[in-house]
């Protein structure tokens, strides 16, 4: 899987060889097929593989975080890092979603992993909000799925080079900040 | 040109041959490289020619709008409608700003569409604003990068079949509405 992420990364989905893919990861293209079937079941497992490393990381980047608000930007900003895991993993899921413009196959798997992104965002919403930290007229499945449809525009213009890496991560700090409504000052 | 955002709408721009343009056509392809001297040169003109038709169709939309708010809201929605001249246009900019991740040529035309496009809504934000029609607090650039950063999320899931276009519409609907406080009452 880390091996058909990479080839992904490297030269697009549309260039994902079974054979390039063998040899990547050091083993025979008949091994391939018997794990996934056909290059479809590939790509699908791929897509559930990027889904689960992506909430990896996320979730490590909220390793240190207490604040039920913080906790929502980590979990978003978590997906614009300068790390190669990062890159490779938003350069391979901006590739699937490309793809499945073309590829009707890839629809249905691809719908699941966002409705799923977007539901852990809609819960961190609520969190924020029943601890105060978040304008209680914010519908939160409405604003986490803007959020992650704007993580995924910010993520293709900083993978395509229309914006850098600080600039997207200061647009996207600006967005929680105009949906959750400004920060209430500290308790104490 | 038309031909050319027909062929990568429909294949995408990496399949995107000179030899299907010509006959897309109905031309040599000695015409074609004679216009646009190579593949690169034909990919550039493309993008070129897929923002002002993107510019040709949201001022259509804009034709009966006199309030300055909703000046913004159609220039952002008018890339979300079930048109074909909308939907072939969106495919291929998605196309483009996907592959522009593994081609750095395209890179630099696609930074300045990308800047030109923040530049107009920035203006429709100030415009907005200077109408008592938005929040003076929003930084009309951030709000305009914001927002079509999040256009080009949306219209993805959009096309990959992730959201409807009702739900895509009213999604960036509330966007605005976020970023923009809410629409104060009506004067009379």
């Amino acid at each position: 899987m880390e091996a058909a992420v990479r080839v992904i990364a490297r030269n697009g989905v549309r260039g994902l060889r079974v054979e390039e893919l063998a040899a990547e990861a050091g083993v025979s293209t008949a091994l391939i097929y018997y794990h996934f079937k056909d290059r479809a079941g590939l790509v699908r497992r791929t897509l559930a593989f990027i889904s689960d490393r992506a909430t990896g990381y996320t979730d490590e980047a909220l390793a240190d975080t207490e604040d039920a608000r913080t906790v929502l930007l980590q979990l978003l900003l978590g997906e614009l890092q300068d790390l190669p895991r990062v890159r490779e993993n938003s350069i391979a899921w901006g590739e699937l979603r490309a793809s499945a413009v073309f590829d009707a196959d890839l629809r249905a798997a691809l719908a699941e992993s966002t409705r799923s992104w977007s539901q852990d965002a809609a819960e961190a919403v609520s969190a924020a909000q029943a601890a105060g930290l978040a304008d209680l007229r914010a519908a939160p499945l409405d604003v986490a799925e803007r959020l992650t449809a704007l993580v995924e525009g910010l993520s293709e213009r900083w993978l395509s080079g229309s914006v850098t890496l600080d600039r997207a991560r200061e647009l996207l700090t600006g967005a929680v900040d105009a949906e959750l409504g400004p920060r209430p000052p500290l308790a104490e």
